[in-house]
């Protein structure tokens, strides 16, 4: 069976060494003191490996089930979220008022990378409770808060969003669900929605159902879109549990993975709901959430990649079969261990250098996001909205991969349930779909966020580049050449790669939009080159100055030297596609497929 | 549930318009004429989509069963074998002495690809018998020919193939199995060997294993394993059958995928064996089979990608999301299908074009099969014997890749099994790992066939590039411009890349092996540029001509186009890679991953 340990020590370095976030200047962060942030990660990384860990597998096996519309989660999953709501960690980034302990959203960030790494289906609970809960802490009246928010923080209550049905996920113009105005100004819900994750389940005494829906009478398409809060209990007005609601779980869907998370077929049938936040302006009321949401899935993708990552190294140091080719290393045994070999390091490597650089990323972006909702910082939210889709797609692309590649180590113990590496790759599937399937990122990227605000965003990621790049290059040659170069060479391949869409999207946007998936990856390597160059950086100058674990830094060092040299390279074909156009893309009539 | 379309149009513009089988004087294609092979292929493409793929989604969903002993197969895979064998569909490229039709081997290919791509499982009981039948064949003596072939090649008996042992797959030198000699010239097998496909199941009368194993006082390691014949039940004199033999499978495993095959750990407890060719040569037996049955799992990576593609166009074209950005094309609708988005158009091309370049590949190498087997041409014997591990790896590496992006096309759909999008990426997962994993292909190609015979056969492989170019370029420059100059610059690519081998590998061989992946992915790229020229080539001509469907070859020439600038431009990006060397891949002690 797998195992996994939490990153604790990596964290701590892009935290305090490398992000410096004691000293970031953004509300809430300088109470961030090394022992502290080390305290609450250890702990966390505790609960991950001692009880979600030993759970993924069950949870896998058994799945959910659905008798008389009750869902029935895998065995020791309620137990375990009783530990996690007693240990607070739901509420760890929620605001102390509704009984949260109101620290920053990059703490929130890695403390879930330990959960999902542990087990993504059992984590989706309270994540999804998590994006309940920010709608209605941006949007809701006070009542509406002071009703739900204390119960789903602590997640007594759990939260679920629907948004698909049947015939739409990503154009949600189309949808179906009604919503009828009632005189005492609840709304009547009657629809199908279809992938609710958490719709139904045993762990909780109410689930909280965030639901778009159409009010008869409004606009057509996405205009006439409204969000509502539809209780599965309803609530009294002493806060206790009432009748249940018009609400219900049709079917359990089979699923890829995730099996421990319950994914639903709800029913509305004229379920009571109350309106969150303004009439047909549902669709914003969304995509507040979005960002935080869609960071959390690229989280999901590097948290895979990580835990299938740790268990393949373990199985490469153990695993003997064959010799090294420049001479047995393991000569009094009946061969040498899988690590000996080239392409098994190529394997890790791949995978070591692309797990630590994504967290840097992650851990960043956190950072701009507590910078743009603590510090109210327009040019932070403008960045992270920017590279959002980057996030998303990139990581969850690259992070599945990576699980493919370390299932593969294994050989043809990957391919049975029983190592559980098989599993890493069908969790990691869904993270490229869900939120937004990848194609939609890539599209959101270059046909909306690129221009947005006249491009100003795009052209502040370029300025810090450039800056980073000014002032660390020239002072060391071995750093200029490993680092400051690659990078500089990626980040002009990305700019030639903007420079063409601005010259051929005007006269036909496809051909900006044919290399929409290129251009998202391009853009992902770009800044993971910009975070290795920070961590390397970071590492020289601990080494130079005797600092800190040699061996650390020494290792880091050499994993952004392979990422750089092996990786980043990667631009120079993306733009090599884009810079084709759509002629080729878009030739075929679609009969001819 | 999704269907499948044989691509008999495909094929036949394959083996008569590009490859001319009828002229390439290799003994037994002058009967291969047009109207001959097409009977075959709407004969075998009929069975394909009307009996194997309705079974497809059972035998994923029922999966095989033990019980006592005994595997059950999945509902109506026992009938649809019979139906297969009264076809004479497992004996087709059989001798006509043992009741086969003595049919060319590529005429296997294209049936295989079809029974592969819609019904993988079911179609490994056949194929795992038509491998164990020509080691028979190729190693028997007559007795053991006229006793086993007769019955194998009908399929009333199935085979299989034992290599793997808990503690050793790819290091078979490691192997434990042992091999008493008994008076009467048979020997005792005792041992366990995992993951046999077909190892036991309820479809045939006998199953006739191939076992690899140790005769004891044999010398140490690979050069002491010696290959048997190991019958489920023992063959009487007369072909009756007799007692059973100590052979039972113990366990049936738990897969991502291929759940219709029975995946079989198989205890042998002092079976009666007998030897299949020479004492302590077994390992020598088991190679004559190499090429083929990896040519035919690289197959498997094609017929699942056709087929998951087959199904995502269905889905593109049917699926209302979104508007073009171009203008809607679909006005009178709520919404535009799928397929006019330029990133669904990209993956889908990147589908065609892979799946129509690697069924050429695979054709073309079935073809080299021929020249080599049936026509003693030591030439084409080493060509396909340096290509054969590119056909397995890259093939099987890009068409899960493929399997992959056919499954996002669906969005939500994609991952939840009713669908049956995820079955295709599960399947497709296996043919990475078996008869040799992906990496020990590529260690295959670089560390072994690149040298072989001094170089002689790559060599070959470039000359045979090279005459193509020199032949066919300066004739139309749109030609030139697309086809000929990026299969020039490709070639280089690998050109460059195998120098670089030769000029630093002598001095340490880790910067060859480091490489080796990326060397076997960008030689299956000039592979598939060199065969996408050629089918341009001959749709170019044809339609010069006016001869044959103008759309077929238009819409050929455009995937090809698609290919040439949007696929093969990857060469650049795995030489950059490779000229980077060991250094970076290797820096890192085993202890800091």
């Amino acid at each position: 069976m797998p195992s996994y340990t939490a990153p604790t020590k990596d964290m701590q370095f892009l935290l305090h060494d490398v992000l410096k976030i004691t000293e970031a200047e953004i509300p809430g962060y300088d109470e961030l003191e090394r022992d502290f942030t080390g305290a609450i990660l250890e702990e966390a990384g505790k609960i991950s490996s001692a009880v979600l860990q030993p759970l993924n597998t069950i949870g896998d096996t058994e799945g959910c089930t659905l008798e008389n519309g009750v869902v029935r989660t895998p065995t020791g999953f309620k137990a375990a979220f009783e530990q996690v709501k007693e240990g607070g960690w739901p509420g760890l980034d929620m605001p102390e008022e509704y009984g949260g302990q109101n620290m920053p959203y990059v703490l929130g960030t890695a403390v879930g990378e330990m959960f999902s790494a542990s087990n993504q289906a059992f984590t989706m609970y309270q994540g999804l409770t998590h994006g309940a809960a920010s709608a209605i802490l941006a949007h809701g009246s006070d009542e509406q808060k002071n009703t739900y928010l204390p119960k789903m923080v602590a997640c007594d209550w759990t939260g679920t969003m629907n948004l698909t049905e049947p015939h739409c996920g990503t154009d949600l113009g189309l949808m179906r669900t009604k919503a009828e105005p009632q005189a005492d100004g609840s709304f009547k819900i009657t629809g199908q929605k279809i992938f609710i994750s958490a719709g139904e389940h045993d762990m909780s005494d109410n689930i909280i159902h965030l639901v778009l829906a159409k009010i008869t009478g409004g606009p057509e398409g996405i205009k006439g879109v409204s969000l509502f809060i539809v209780p599965k209990f309803m609530v009294n007005e002493d806060g206790s549990l009432g009748a249940r609601n018009g609400v219900a779980c049709g079917n359990l869907e089979e699923k890829m993975g995730i099996h421990g998370n319950s994914t639903c077929v709800m029913n509305y049938d004229g379920a009571t709901g109350y309106l969150l936040g303004q009439e047909h302006k549902g669709m914003r009321a969304m995509f507040t959430m979005m960002n935080e949401a869609r960071l959390g899935v690229g989280m999901q993708g590097l948290a895979q990649a990580d835990a299938a990552y740790q268990n393949a190294v373990i199985y490469a140091k153990d695993r003997l079969q064959g010799r090294a080719v420049t001479g047995a290393e393991n000569p009094d045994g009946p061969a040498d261990p899988l690590i000996v070999h080239p392409d098994i390091r190529r394997s890790l490597m791949d995978q070591k250098s692309f797990t630590e650089g994504a967290r840097a990323f992650i851990l960043w972006g956190a950072t701009m996001i507590d910078r743009a909702h603590r510090g109210g910082d327009a040019d932070a939210d403008g960045l992270i909205s920017l590279l959002t889709p980057v996030i998303k797609g990139f990581l969850t692309d690259k992070g599945y991969d990576m699980t493919v590649q370390a299932q593969q180590i294994y050989g043809g113990h990957g391919y049975i349930e029983e190592w559980g590496m098989s599993q890493y790759t069908r969790d990691a599937r869904i993270a490229m779909i869900y939120e937004g399937a990848n194609g939609v990122q890539a599209l959101d990227l270059v046909g909306r966020k690129l221009a947005q605000d006249g491009g100003k965003h795009v052209m502040a990621f370029f300025d810090m580049v450039k800056s980073y790049i000014k002032e660390n290059a020239g002072q060391d040659d071995a750093f200029d050449r490993d680092f400051i170069e690659p990078l500089k060479a990626a980040s002009k391949d990305l700019q030639a790669a903007g420079m063409y869409f601005m010259q051929n999207g005007m006269k036909n946007p496809n051909h900006a939009l044919a290399g929409s998936n290129d251009f998202m990856h391009m853009f992902g390597h770009v800044c993971l080159g910009l975070m290795w160059a920070r961590m390397a950086k970071t590492s020289a100058d601990a080494l130079a100055a005797g600092t800190g674990d040699a061996t650390f830094h020494e290792t880091k060092l050499a994993t952004g030297r392979y990422y750089m040299a092996r990786q980043l390279p990667a631009t120079a074909m993306h733009l090599t596609r884009i810079q084709t156009g759509a002629d080729t893309v878009m030739a075929l009539d679609a009969a001819n497929f």
